[in-house]
């Protein structure tokens, strides 16, 4: 289905430099190239065969490229394609894999060529740290990829990127509204990140790390996480994660008052419930 | 060290079934006896080979073992201990694993024959769920062992139990006051497990099940939970895990503040700082 395309990834570190290795891995494609302001990234792909080539000047691969994928910050995804909008090839299709998808979705719009079509995108697989250094084709593998389509967008090309995505290693392909996106990914993701962040900086962790185990171990994995990404992810999807942590602290807080006045019988039964429903997601999974 | 010691084990549940398959993988012993109301579990560990055998009659295994490694509810361990005091061998050493300290060893030390030994431990693994069915004598591999001995113990016996674990598979005991092992706890396994069981339980979860990446998964592994044990741990070591939720909603709420401002100095300098400690922590473990 992508024999004849020539692909553009723009942003080669984590995700970008994983769904490159992926599409290396399960996709036949015309071209793979790469844009990146880190040459020994682009230098390392090309020699290790990951991606045909990149370019000093970001036009020549967009003029080529039937799909882009902008794996960078959110902020700087829009930004390159304001700078390049009259780059990139006619019809191409653009995508992205931000932590955001409302704000990307609305601004992608405003400044999109009628010719072109955007469809925001979000892998819901990552890894703790950064860079493409740790990048990895198998770690999309039983893992969703929420797509965020407009009405504008054909058939054919939601199709398409679906079915590039499933080939790559997602499990399945979820369709989301771009705001209702924004809203379950601030609980999913962003509440465990900022929870894991939270509880590394205790000042209680200094006497603890000889007597740490696996529930510390893995509830703080993402604490090794990427600052300057995350602020603006939370900052550009304030409201619905100000209402998430809102919602955990009252949480929280009944749980403090269950153990306060040593409520056997109602921490048992928040306990039961969060067994049942981690099991059956567990199930789920597998 | 241990080849002409009988060995009992209370209660052979995750953790007693997990010690057995261990003590039988890796030291020699006269005897590996077992204890639990759970029949279907001594006789499948019987079976298999784990243990050398079990009894309707608590008395018989203690009259002749050396060592009794009490694996149950901290207070069903005190429990045992009261019924069967005038059951152990003379000079035997009785030690447990439950998850507080402070309790345990206080009232241990009021109701123990002066010629026995009591010596609390408590070991830094485990897993989601219970029951003998999912023991495994490879969990303790890497994890630390945590011993609370009192000044009335000898040093042999402190430095029979430290081998012991050793030998089965810890990477390191450390010696705690008891009343700090359980300020340590709250922090690195109780607060871990609130959280898990807090964000499962949230109403969010039901729109989010398709949404769920590895930040989630990972961070409510131990939100299944057992219940029982876990609202006595958390009940019988209150002071603390109230200190530390207090702590963390304190957290929480300046995190909401930087995000509510769009202070984003402030979110990169405490990602920073917890992506920093995280590192730090994977490296010592390694």
């Amino acid at each position: 289905m992508t024999e004849d395309f020539s692909i553009t990834i723009v942003g080669l570190g984590l995700i970008g430099g994983s769904i490159a290795k992926a599409i290396r891995e399960n996709l036949k494609v015309k071209n793979l190239w790469a844009v990146d302001i880190n040459k020994e990234a682009l230098e390392e792909a090309k020699d290790s065969g990951i991606i045909d080539g990149f370019f000093q000047d970001d036009s020549i691969p967009l003029k080529g490229s039937d799909i882009v994928i902008l794996c960078t910050y959110p902020n700087a995804a829009l930004e390159f394609m304001r700078r390049n909008m009259e780059h990139f090839r006619k019809n191409a299709i653009i995508t992205d894999t931000s932590g955001i998808k409302g704000k990307i979705v609305e601004e992608a719009r405003k400044i999109l060529r009628h010719d072109l079509e955007f469809i925001g995108g979000h892998p819901m697989s990552g890894k703790e740290s950064t860079g493409y250094r740790i990048s990895d084709g198998t770690i999309f593998r039983g893992s969703n990829y929420i797509i965020t389509p407009h009405e504008s967008n054909s058939k054919e090309t939601v199709l398409l990127l679906k079915n590039m995505m499933l080939k790559i290693g997602f499990r399945k392909v979820i369709e989301l509204e771009p705001k209702t996106h924004d809203r379950i990914i601030a609980y999913t993701s962003q509440l465990p990140h900022i929870l894991a962040c939270t509880v590394m900086n205790s000042e209680s962790f200094h006497a603890g790390r000889d007597c740490i185990g696996g529930s510390f171990k893995d509830m703080t994995r993402v604490a090794d996480i990427n600052g300057e990404l995350w602020s603006e992810l939370l900052i550009e999807n304030k409201e619905n994660i100000l209402a998430e942590l809102s919602s955990v602290m009252s949480d929280l807080e009944d749980i403090y008052h269950m153990i306060e006045r040593e409520d056997a019988d109602s921490l048992k039964s928040a306990f039961r419930k969060s067994g049942n429903l981690r099991k059956e997601m567990k199930y789920e999974k597998s």
